[in-house]
């Protein structure tokens, strides 16, 4: 990915050390973040620092090999238990969390070197994965194609390409004229912030839409294809993914749009057997009834938005059920989202 | 309707002055704007000081009598004609606005005694049929229902009572229990800044949510009824209302959960036969892409929410098919929305 003229991995580790892009200061801001030890990678993950569910799984797999790093002979083994008990309880949705410090803190059983190598092939298989899935999204997509797309599950997402993305940059690269609608996604403004940061970036022509207005342009013709990303799959193909998916899921079925999702094998959650075991994160009202941005003087302004003293619930994820999906474009290929296609991933 | 223990209308006019609650300023301070000529009426629909159908409505009613109470012997006609067109340009899409604009017109040339009694009459029936609608509406409505709005269709959008909100008051003092999930309803927070205002005064329990997270309340089975107000109704039942509406009703029928849109007679445009024929107002992208709050040091603030130089689009209604609705209320009656329920409204 390029920012400024200048190439950069989302997330990355260098000695005990693990450097981010501070994701709540973009767009505004372009800065890296370091963290020294595990728990400031903890510290991280909990407050966005780093998001997005591939981003995320390097961001713990790199927490545990830190653990390992700090961890000393006498405690060794307690302490990377304690270690993946805190990592693992930043945040509750994304799959890609849970199978890095599961990954992780095995290899770290072995040895400090063995701790730290299968954190940077976690990283690097994420690389990989998402331009694969990149290329084979890029086949669905054709020329002058009009692609709605939620939240940010671009290469800030991932360590670098990207699931929803990638198949949209892969486009690009092919020569394809593609224009984007990017759902601002509230609370948080992923969209708005990201993923067109990401795509003024990579000079790609796009809109950033209030997340209501997306059935209104289906209604109208304007949409030929929606591509998302998922922060965990049930076996039965049911996809958590950020709130409002699912609306737009419901809209794309019912206006007949093709509507696919894009992830790595690394966020199928087998032992989930269906969306109904998928633990959904309820965050802080405040991201609600207060947002975050720039004033016009340049400084970065918290305002309240709503009535005061008024109570907000805020559910991050919503489970859009398999039976909305058209495609899911993994690494492996782009599946049906059902229990048979499933199951031929498990013995990958 | 009361603000802060006393009763107050959205409108009223009193000599040749009209005076609102200026709503761009609620949640935040109560205060009332005064319009001195049509020209300043034209100005408050314009720029939201007054808004939502019926407060428009009255709002367009009263500016024509003010052009009529400014006009000389001399021009009279020509001054109302020039006038009429102003008040019709200043919103595109409620319903309301043309058929206020339209008799007082008509009731200007027979004189300004006459002009002023038709503008009192839009108000004084916008009152009496929002009551009645609540009446109906609140049959609708079981002891402990949990109810989704979206954006604001109560008190501040007519003069008194509202339409959506209507129900739930009438089901309150009738003794129910009622609990509010209120879309905040990006890009202008109506939901968030009035409807939760409005509920707030009138201490019915509520909790915003992003405008994402309706579909997933469905899904849990945490709404048991939406009702939504209208902008324009076709004669089909093809709905027009607030962005995001068409969103709602979409999950709602895929949920099964009952979607009520209410809204008085004057609502309904008999000469649109499908919601094709409803346009839709475009407003300017800056409300997508700032937001403006009250800061934590107490100031009114505009800040940037989204990426620098990003385009936006800002569609301001969308269209809900009649097949997605399961009635409208209205002051004559619950009816469902086709041809034959609607064309005995026009007897009316």
């Amino acid at each position: 990915m390029k920012v400024n003229q200048r190439y950069y991995h989302t997330i990355w580790m260098k000695g005990s050390k693990v450097h981010m892009i501070e994701q709540n200061l973009l767009p505004f801001e372009f800065k890296i973040f370091t963290s020294r030890n595990y728990k400031e990678t903890c510290h991280a993950i909990k407050t966005m620092i780093v998001r997005g569910a591939g981003a995320i799984g390097a961001a713990a797999g790199f927490a545990m090999a830190q653990a390992a790093l700090e961890a000393n002979a006498s405690n060794y083994k307690s302490y990377l238990q304690a270690a993946k008990n805190e990592i693992d309880a930043t945040r509750p949705t994304a799959r890609n969390l849970f199978a890095a410090t599961e990954k992780v803190y095995k290899a770290a059983l072995e040895g400090k070197e063995a701790a730290i190598t299968a954190a940077q092939q976690i990283a690097d298989k994420d690389k990989a994965d998402t331009k694969r899935i990149g290329e084979l999204g890029n086949t669905l997509i054709k020329d002058g194609y009009r692609i709605e797309t939620h939240c940010n599950a671009g290469w800030l997402a991932f360590v670098d390409h990207g699931t929803a993305l990638a198949p949209i940059y892969l486009a690009k690269e092919a020569g394809k004229k593609v224009f984007v609608y990017v759902d601002e996604t509230r609370p948080r403004s992923q969209g708005a912030r990201l993923t067109a940061w990401e795509l003024q970036n990579e000079e790609i022509p796009f809109a950033i839409i209030p997340d209501n207005a997306g059935a209104h342009l289906m209604s109208k013709g304007m949409i030929d294809m929606v591509i998302v990303g998922a922060d965990r799959i049930a076996r039965n193909g049911d996809t958590a993914n950020k709130i409002g998916t699912l609306e737009k899921a419901i809209a794309a079925k019912y206006y007949g749009i093709p509507f696919y999702v894009a992830a790595p094998l690394s966020t199928f959650d087998f032992e989930c057997l269906s969306g109904k075991d998928i633990i959904i994160e309820e965050r802080d009202q405040e991201e609600v009834l207060y947002q975050y941005g720039i004033s016009d003087d340049g400084k970065k302004t918290r305002i309240l938005v709503a009535c005061p003293n008024s109570t907000a619930i805020n559910p991050a994820f919503d489970v859009t059920p398999a039976e909305l999906i058209t495609g899911i474009i993994t690494e492996h290929g782009i599946i049906k989202p059902d229990f048979i296609e499933i199951e031929k991933l498990i013995s990958i």
